[in-house]
């Protein structure tokens, strides 16, 4: 399936839907099924020892999922995230981005479900994995314009 | 069991331990088996329309989950989470702040299982609800006073 | 919440729609809110050493799930599992049944959310926890015979 | 990383530690990463309408992250099940198999992690997602004998 948004059209809705985070990622590929999102780690994103915090991580596959989300089905800033189960498997590297690879695996009228992989830039071997579900809100019918 | 610090204790060890978030959480109960703890929202919490954010709801059950393995061990710094499952059930109340209840259900030698409850202050439908893992580093063995 | 059907009701039901599990659970407790339902152990739910195996594990989860969704509601056998997270956290006795406690957190229009706690009988530790989420197909508006 | 075991043995393996499904699965492919696993379906994994039961689903999921865990280890029949996360996703078609791919995410010294999907047998659209996480027990460390 083919995104309905460019990725330029999706980074604007991103900024407007999640304003606090807006400095935090760079959304760097999206098709209707697959999604690349960077986080520029910072000094707010650590734990003691420069690893980037749990929070950080889960934010990070979050806005992942919702962008796998709204890609195919275009501009519908209610969809709201109702599970995420999230293992952590690896200590991220100091310094370096972390990189989310998002998989949109089901598409439905309600439901949508996304597993994202999430590496330290330049390594294969994935700190995380996260399943995310979100819940698109029925559509109103009566949208009609006159 | 009993917690082996007292609030104050834990809550100068969290001050340390996640210096980002010393603003956000206020401790309130903690025995050897419960943890009660409070997020002050602010604006930096929230999603358009007052709710509070997925990451911020992960971070609260995260370190409650972190004192309820902390309590009966007493300080340990390194335990890490390794998996969060959590189901996002209500919008949390506008302009209140949330409160987390956690139950230590397992006290291994190698791993902790938490469950924790979310509730807008003053509700008792819970918004949100976690289990959570932490993998707790061996002893160094060679902790002998002489 | 009541529950909308009487024990022997639902007893009868789960037979009908579970036939291959009908000689396995005893449902022994049920109001809108709340089950307790009994997994009665026998040879083929075991693994070598005498513990019960985990599908056993999540099959009772899973019906507790579904009475607690299904009481409040009314018979709806299309409700469907979309998610289980599920911790083990113990090894179950050998020789005694497990018995299920199971609490319905939501009731939403389209998705329940229930959690579980299973137990050895006659211990106070839980062997396992469970969040489970049911989709509700919407109800058929009309329905109308003429 | 290469299995420390062909093929033949982990299916004797399995067939030693799981005596009461070893009729129901075939171990089709395992290298020290990925496994492929068939659920020969038969009534006793069906659901009334045909399609697989979710504790079946759960059972395939098991056995196959249990093979992920062992291949690169070696016979270590006490490794178990502590977390999974899964996502039934479609009903499965009635009357074929079911195919799970399992790959080994995390191969740490006390943990293992493991995703896999789960398809109909001919098709590409996933019914079922699964995360799990299996606990090593720590190895004697000698096993000498005199």
């Amino acid at each position: 399936m083919d995104a309905k948004m460019t990725l330029q059209e999706m980074m604007e809705f991103l900024q407007e839907v999640f304003p606090q985070v807006k400095d935090d990622f760079v959304l760097e590929q999206m098709d209707g099924e697959t999604v690349t999102m960077r986080l520029m780690t910072a000094e707010r994103h650590l734990r003691p020892g420069g690893t980037v915090s749990g929070p950080s991580m889960f934010a990070l596959a979050d806005v992942t999922a919702y962008v796998a989300t709204m890609a195919p089905i275009g501009r519908e800033a209610l969809a709201v995230t109702t599970n995420c189960a999230m293992d952590f498997m690896r200590k991220p590297a100091a310094g370096v981005d972390l990189i989310a690879k998002g998989r949109l695996l089901k598409l439905g009228r309600a439901l949508t479900v996304t597993e994202v992989l999430i590496f330290s830039e330049g390594s294969d071997k994935p700190v995380a994995r996260a399943g995310l579900t979100y819940s698109i809100p029925p559509r109103r019918t009566e949208d009609t314009v006159t």
